[in-house]
């Protein structure tokens, strides 16, 4: 199945939605208007179109391969690489000091969708890398900057991250990592590394792994976790490469999708030590890991706008070309394609309209990190980086639950042809279901949405974004169509929920802990559904304004159908979350261990 | 992972909702009481945790495979298949006269819940042939009876069922498969059928296709289909197998999941014409067609109960081994067993009182079949009837809906582990994808539910049961305690949601079709819901009961706490649902084709 980028609605979403004029006001934006956008989306649109898309199927069928610590990528992926570096794909978000465009997030995420919509699997190299770069970015030393971040941001080498040991996964206390000094200043790094994505390849002449230890003497649990550079290959002065560093591939893992991105099992040290480089201080790596994991996981929530979109653009094509049995109203006297039937349209919309909430809820996210990094005023950083924060777990948490919704109708709307492998449609719904897990499982989002990102200013940040929503209501109410009374209704009962969830998690906090985080994750699908939801009324607003005028009134009305599906369909499941979080903790923790 | 039959859960549903003595009172089922279930149940649960359990694991790394026309099972599973057929177990719930044990539905239920949880695509088998035996049991001749009955219920033989053609799937109108008159009075069958589940296979000496085809000269549509038997083999007069008949596995098919199932591409006549003998009349087909698929659609029904079983088992042992952060709560001042933290007890409680209460609504549809057979008052026979017939759509719809629910929370609780294949909680996720889709996909339940069972009385048999569910909420209310209160207020609200949807289906059926069935789909899920959270119902007032005298108090607590879970976190589903029908059929249907 080809993919057509959804160029269109990613520019409605940043011109309308993130705003993106105001985003060319900030400083060093100057150049990063709605037509750089437009003419920056068009040339990402073509390339991955014709060249990274064509390769997600084969990278399923004939996915990367190990053998002898050397991992081969499906044919192609090596190609297409090399045609991504030399474009500047990786460097689109990246400082123009280290080569990259400097080009705003809120451009830039709908390119990482793209990529992503392409071919997931081909896409998790680029995200490791800009975690990588984040990193270096952020902590680390000039000459670590000076040696890597020109040949990361060109696309010459790639990065991952190296958390994940057997017995530390989500519990990152419990990393066991060696790193030990030595007298040049660098470390000997030992130790095991599980699921590191692209840990091992043959995309790139070298790979910058970042990796968490733990120096001798350091405390124990996360406040005594350092991050260290690791190359596969040292780096001489010159910049050429050097020996072979002790970090090798030992396996790669038989996964239920994204078969294409190897999953490297790495082993560090068996051969008398990995030279590393510290970033930053010791025993602050947890801290730095976090920059890497918070552009990781918005990353990982495009990850599921692009699965739902491409899932949703394959069901299309099958639902309009798949005749079967008569419309149940009549309309035509024989068989016809089931886009007819309702109840395809049903699972057509409720795809179409999760994946455009959640593409409008990471565009406006994405605008929010502009201007907390760009903004001249520093209370408007602050309060955009406050903004940001709490939409992080929402992208992360709800667009990747919503993507595992999306690709399974997208499945059934293909009926028996959907279990067939060669239809396509399986890919999807097997590429998916990671992504709720890795960087951080909902659950973990959501226990930050809940600590961090709620309880801690005592629900402050989680009542302004309610406040504002109660806005976007009073316009809907002024509007007074049939489309925006419907969706104002059902924002209003979702924000309501939501409210009092707030209130709830406030308040509980302390006197039930347990209450509280057996309705997080409830939480954050509530929170995640309204403010979507909530950008998609925003969208009805304008669609409903330009649809009189533009010259794409046809889009425009798409656009209000869609808003008011997304009201009457996903909206409304909100007060029911809320229901289930304020009266269903005790009965979660109820039953005995022992019956389980 | 190994698997335990949930025997005291199933003699629990069997016993206290599902009535088993009332069972035992009708003709023909004087032996089957409880302790005849407790019997069987005891001697199924050791041959599937024992023999059929450890293939499934096998049958998914090394499935049948195709090779000129042949088909090799996985190995072990031919030699399961003959101690199933020599343990009776084809037959559990055949006619004695035919070599069956005439079992109650509500005993054999539970097998064929226990046979697929431990391997669905082992069970596949067994579940096509009882369809088979149906059929020919309503509508076969004698001489057909005579010829198939006994070795296709010893399991000498098997059975399928040749609905789908490459154009023809749900649509069976469009069956184009062709049966030429014989002047012998057999039929020469030429044709192509699809998805034909263990259409070719080495478990069995003879495999007995029933086929659906169009006689020359027939109406066109569904009106002009018939039914015929065409055996792989021939079988001479003395019951012994004579020549290969034209019927040919030309290819199996690369799928998502039951990769052990072969399922066959069947090519007929196209060496001359395949021999089919008519089962009944001509043009009836579609008729005898349903017998088999009600059985079957029950069936997998059972089999999305057996596949969230199994995931529920592999994932709550998970949970128990997996040391991973420290409770909320501060009760262990360690790294806990993640069983500890209340967003995995929220998971595994959603995936035990899901298919507890599946389990529950199949048990006692399973009683109302047995008394719509044996009932010796015809008005109770027919009374039992409408009630089953209801309950079908549910049992398969619900069901297997609510399994992709389970198994994807399975892989969730399992976190990255989740998505290694060689962990296993990703097989039940494949495997149960097609449970929504075969045998009629969801939406076709949902068509069933809303126009043969709930229009066509004018939503009477919604409204008795919806009246059957107030005078437990009475029951409830009458209780008193906490989980009881807590479940009548629930249940209120989902029965009260319930009735309005029936009232908007039946008045709304002509004046606006697409928004009736564009709601279809909701509609089932809302009607599953609250019939399983009924069955939950009364398990809670029943276990309340019992556990201050009962030996098995744990148990019987265990169940109230389930019972509560699923009303504070399932039913509550249902008002979302009506709001979704109700109100959001227009939106569905609204935006212009063109748009998709």
């Amino acid at each position: 199945m080809s993919y057509t980028a959804p160029v269109k609605d990613m520019l409605f979403a940043i011109e309308h939605l993130a705003g993106i004029e105001q985003v060319a006001q900030l400083p060093g934006f100057e150049d990063a208007g709605l037509d750089t956008a437009a003419a920056v989306l068009e040339e990402c649109a073509r390339f991955n179109e014709g060249v990274v898309a064509p390769l997600n199927v084969p990278g399923d069928q004939n996915p990367s391969s190990w053998k002898d610590g050397v991992v081969t990528t499906t044919p192609g992926f090596k190609e297409a690489f090399a045609q991504f570096a030399e474009g500047g794909w990786q460097g689109l978000q990246h400082p123009q000091d280290f080569g990259g465009q400097g080009l705003p997030k809120t451009i830039g995420a709908a390119c990482v969708e793209m990529l992503n919509s392409a071919n997931l699997s081909f896409a998790l190299c680029p995200l490791l890398t800009d975690g990588a770069i984040e990193a270096l970015l952020t902590a680390g030393s000039e000459e670590l900057k000076r040696t890597y971040l020109e040949k990361l941001i060109s696309g010459q080498w790639t990065g991952t991250m190296n958390l994940t040991e057997p017995q530390a996964g989500s519990d990152l206390a419990l990393v066991r990592t060696r790193a030990d000094r030595q007298d040049d200043g660098t470390y000997k790094i030992f130790g095991t590394k599980i699921f590191i994505t692209y840990g091992e390849h043959d995309m790139a002449e070298n790979i910058v792994h970042l990796v968490l230890a733990r120096v001798a003497g350091a405390p124990e649990g996360v406040k005594g976790i350092s991050l260290f550079v690791v190359p596969k290959f040292l780096v001489n002065a010159d910049g050429s490469l050097g020996a072979r560093n002790d970090a090798h591939c030992v396996s790669i893992e038989h996964k239920l999708g994204i078969k294409a991105s190897p999953t490297a099992v790495l082993q560090f040290g068996d051969h008398g030590g990995a030279v590393g480089w510290l970033v930053g201080e010791e025993n602050r790596g947890l801290e730095y890991m976090f920059i890497m994991m918070n552009a990781a996981r918005y990353a990982v929530g495009v990850q599921g706008i692009a699965v739902a979109e491409r899932a949703y653009q394959h069901a299309v094509q099958y639902a309009r070309e798949r005749v079967q049995s008569r419309p149940v109203d009549g309309s035509i006297k024989a068989s016809a394609a089931i886009i007819h039937h309702p109840d395809v349209r049903r699972m057509l919309m409720t795809m179409r309209s999760l994946t455009e909430g959640c593409r409008a809820m990471a565009a406006v996210a994405a605008a929010a990190y502009d201007a907390s990094h760009h903004h001249a005023d520093e209370q408007v950083r602050k309060d955009n980086a406050t903004f940001y924060e709490f939409m992080v777990p929402l992208v992360k948490g709800f667009s990747t639950e919503m993507s595992l919704e999306v690709t399974s109708l997208g499945v059934q709307v293909h009926g028996g042809m959907g279990f067939i492998e060669e239809t396509g449609a399986a890919q999807y719904y097997r590429d998916a279901r990671i992504l709720p897990i890795y960087e951080g499982t909902t659950a973990i989002q959501a226990n930050d949405l809940v600590g961090r990102k709620t309880g801690r200013d005592g629900g402050a940040t989680a009542r302004a974004i309610a406040a504002q929503i109660e806005k976007t209501e009073g316009e809907l109410h002024a509007s007074g169509s049939e489309a925006a009374r419907a969706m104002g209704e059902r924002l209003a009962a979702a924000r309501t929920a939501f409210v009092e969830v707030v209130d709830f998690v406030v308040s509980q906090m302390k006197a039930d802990p347990n209450a509280v985080f057996a309705g997080s994750v409830p939480y954050l699908m509530l929170a995640g559904n309204l403010v979507a939801g909530w950008q998609m009324a925003r969208a009805l607003l304008v669609a409903e304004k330009l649809s009189a005028t533009a010259q794409d009134a046809a889009f425009m009305q798409a656009k209000v159908a869609t808003a008011r599906f997304y009201a009457e369909h996903i909206l409304v499941r909100a007060p029911a979350l809320r229901d289930e979080i304020v009266h269903g903790g005790a009965s979660t923790m109820q039953m005995a261990l022992e019956a389980f």
